[in-house]
């Protein structure tokens, strides 16, 4: 009997991957589609791209729309994933993209977000240490923001070795859907083509809390992360360059080992040979991290970069890995690591 | 037991798209890749976003590595096909995604390759009327070009209805992986850009004559293209706009209807509600062909728009539904018509 | 004593690319800088490229605001500039970059805008036979559509010397610039990075008319036009493929000299050496057209390539030659032919 | 009487964009114009967007050549640019947009470069501390290379105020157009767009030991520079995220006093009003450096973010304002900070 799946907010980005992923998943059902100001549109209209799916009405986003489904994916505007969730009784597998439930901290909740802090679900990034456990069986879980994952993957191989001091420096570039699909001045292709530029500098992107909480969690000691975010002329993808002070001793053997300890074997997530880099390129679609790291031996920093797709291992592709876990599926039931390019 | 596909020129971008959607194919099990310059190479460098494939090494396109495999995908530069397939045997499937075997008239071929004609193998564009039954079984095809794929799947309906005058006009715009993966100074990224531009203008394109074959075998007599290629600023993807004038009478219901007859029954080929026009990214990485047509009644003109992944439907993605078809296979098998986007 | 000119609507594209254009012309004193929404903003945060207006104040666009300046452009959503240029007086040099005032045929209007007409003011497209003397002294100039000026500078020399069939066919890519910057869905970096689309099929463009109305007067018969303008990945740009039928007997010299003669002379259209082709990259920025021209034998069409910068010579350097031609200045005054480029 | 000026390698980007700024220089007459595999073309074929030179035959870059100028611009390969220089005599002014004469340290030099040192030149960043006094009268300059442009303008304020420890972290982007353009496949059209990726990781760049050295002088102290270099989807422009570890007891109104006070009179720096970060669009061929500087109070950090046209203040925009202080000219003649947006 196949899973049947809702997906709140069909019409957005997060929400059309979260559907591009569950078409190709062989023990999901698509069921329910729901949408704000696009209900009663076809998503043929507002998802092109999503053929099979083309004829299906999206319809209101509510408690009974969403009803009767094995799973709900909320891909809603942060804040109004608590209400609906509620409505929606403990037995059903609430799978919820945005912020809402991410982090463990009420008062970094309240000073990042602005709005009272709803909860803490188990987190949806299975590569971190103890996540699957927590995973398999919750019918609870909250989707790490994008930024957070391709940082997190990059930088807790060296925090769970020991190899870096407590202080990481990330600069990551993103995609311009990862800004979402309400339309702003600052997101139109004549301003976003042929431009780079940072937004949230100096240590209020609301991502930054969630990466110190991860990677604190590991390192076992708190974690500053001085994270600058910067916005890519192109559709998809995020490039982290993430860094920090190796500890005292620490050679370019240490690091290899521990990040091939970390994330040999690891289905998505790839260590690259070394000498070669990853690219947003490589990983267009795919639910794969590609993951290189060095030690700047001069400036005495281990340097790690990593690149995701924003929308599929970023968002939609880590909630249906979350999801198979927590449903007792194979993890990588539905998921791919090939990417299209060029 | 799997069909065991070999193919040639793994290193390019029709390679490299041949090899993506073989991995995606359940009856298809990936054996020798083989390359030119690349041989010796590992996959993984060369085609990094192909992962599961990664530790796979190129090795020399020669007679005996193509050897021994069902199906052998030849991605090779015009010309050297022939030599190739003749050294495989006639029991192999071979599926030339190069132009030797597309046209049908010697003379044709002469003129705009100015190399001897090496023959005429089945046509790999199902959707052509009579196209399937010369494919079921066969042993040879020839993969159309690109924008032969978007053009005709644009304009045969509207000569096989009997509706536009034998006189067509085509605009294209193509993405940058049309033209390869040998490094131009006019291919570099800073070059194309933020650039469209033109070229094989006036009727010197080598696309033209295999255009005029398909629509004149459709319409029943001599079809000229006026055909004007352009490159845009992106890596994938094909528009065809194309036009004729309207046969006297035609109103915009018979053109309607004759395209719904054409194509409404078609797999891989999507016409699309009225009102709505095709995009380049909606079939990103899909192998649909998304196409509308209208009656511009002041100019007396059919005019159609075709978007097709050039690498996709255009190239790997015909070939691999060309292949079903002959080795009696669900046309679908391994294919999709769900796109990436945004 | 400097021209002193205003510029309302000073916070869009259009109204930008005037400003640019404007603090590099010589005789030129920048006075009110106007906007709607915007109003009360400093123009540094509106248009940050323009550094030397930096602390300006956008006021609100009234008649006050606009009075006592000798030139007036206005940069105004279609329809809005007819009651701003009554209020300013006869005196006054009002350049419209808006539609109102482009059409002789108000019926052709009224049709397209679906509004009354509001009249007809000399055609601010110099190139055209008997523009330039139209446009000495005048004190209204309508600024042609971006599509109209690369279409009628790539076709008039054709009709100007009997060469070709009253029947045009226009294909043209347009970067995202010309779509304006109030933010829609369609128009987000995301939407428009990596693809083209079509729009306004059909024959129901707004620029159709115009571009009929240019090159019927210069045929001196009814010429139609089916355009499809289609939107390119790119900011800025727009690349006009134009062909229609070759008259009998007419050979490639005619050709040549024909575009010779007509182009040959003009200081921002340069026709391009043969065998060479234009490009939307060699024009960024400057208000030059490249134009090639080539004879398509088998298909019996010629077949012109246009190539401008939308914003420059297709809107602001237009309106600004035409001003220096108004106001009796050298006519290439604070214009460039040099692209910014790669 | 005009200066006469020479540029060796007009057939690359940086040699296009000296003459694109030349062509605007009021003192400036443009003499020969040298390639080497481009000898012998016209340069409209290989700078198409440099109209009014489009006649201008290449010749071979010889001493003979580029003899009788009185300014000598080398856009050449690394290491070419000490002989060409020997033979033009010490009258003449050789502006060096190579690396061949950046660094003052030999060991450097031949640890980052694997070739003999060959000497220092007066270094052509005039917002330095000292460098305008270096460069007036000189007759050799080094432009200094583009990312340590960009890098130097950011960091220099927070080290000349000693605000910051002497350990900087950054992480650049820049458009294609940086790597040249000898065609090479990873910078390939199909390959760039869409796609973030780094290269040099790991302190191994070569412009690594530039920034060191202009920010050591300022520091006072040997500064450290963690410096990864990321190749973004564009053709143009670098964004560099530079951050440092404020001193004990800074706050935000020293950080800022300090960029106001090092920043504040320069004509071609420009420290954007509080709140307002830089774009590379906004940049885009113009000769400013957008500045924006932050605390990271929590990550105790200074971020600094500035945006630069690579090859204009980057490169060529550089070497002509340089030009102008060794020449007596006003620093600014024939140099814009007006970008050409959107």
């Amino acid at each position: 009997m196949p899973v049947r799946a809702a997906v709140a907010g069909a019409s957005g980005y997060a929400g059309g991957e979260v559907l591009r992923l569950l078409l190709g998943h062989p023990e999901v059902e698509i069921g329910a589609v729901t949408a704000h100001g696009n209900a009663g549109q076809r998503l043929g209209v507002v998802q092109p791209h999503l053929v099979p799916l083309a004829g299906r009405e999206l319809v209101a986003t509510t408690a009974e729309a969403l009803a009767g489904h094995d799973v709900i994916f909320l891909a809603l505007p942060h804040g109004q994933s608590a209400a609906v969730a509620e409505a929606l009784g403990p037995e059903a597998l609430v799978v919820d993209c945005g912020a809402d439930f991410r982090l463990a901290d009420a008062a970094a909740w309240e000073q990042f977000y602005g709005s009272p802090h709803a909860g803490t679900w188990p987190y949806g990034l299975p590569e971190l240490p103890g996540a699957r456990e927590a995973l398999r069986g919750a019918r609870r879980i909250a989707v790490p923001g994008c930024y957070p994952t391709a940082v997190s993957l990059a930088l807790f191989p060296a925090y769970a070795a020991g190899l870096a001091e407590p202080e990481a420096v990330v600069v990551a570039a993103s995609g311009a859907s990862g800004a979402g699909k309400a339309p702003k001045p600052h997101l139109l292709g004549s301003e976003v083509m042929g431009s780079m530029s940072p937004y949230g500098v100096g240590g209020v992107h609301r991502h930054t809390p969630e990466m110190a909480q991860n990677l604190g969690a590991v390192a076992g000691e708190p974690v500053t992360v001085s994270f600058t975010p910067t916005l890519a002329p192109m559709s998809r993808g995020i490039l982290a360059t993430c860094s920090a002070k190796a500890r005292p001793g620490v050679d370019a053997a240490d690091v290899r080992a521990a990040y091939e300890k970390a994330l040999g074997d690891e289905p998505f997530v790839r260590l690259l040979p070394e000498g070669q880099w990853p690219s947003t390129a490589a990983v267009y679609g795919s639910n794969i991290a590609l993951v290189q790291v060095a030690l700047d031996t001069a400036a005495g920093r281990i340097v790690v970069v990593s690149a995701i797709d924003n929308l599929t291992k970023g968002t939609a592709g880590g909630a249906v890995q979350s999801m198979n876990i927590a449903l007792g599926l194979d993890e990588a039931t539905g998921l791919s690591t090939i990417g299209v390019a060029p």
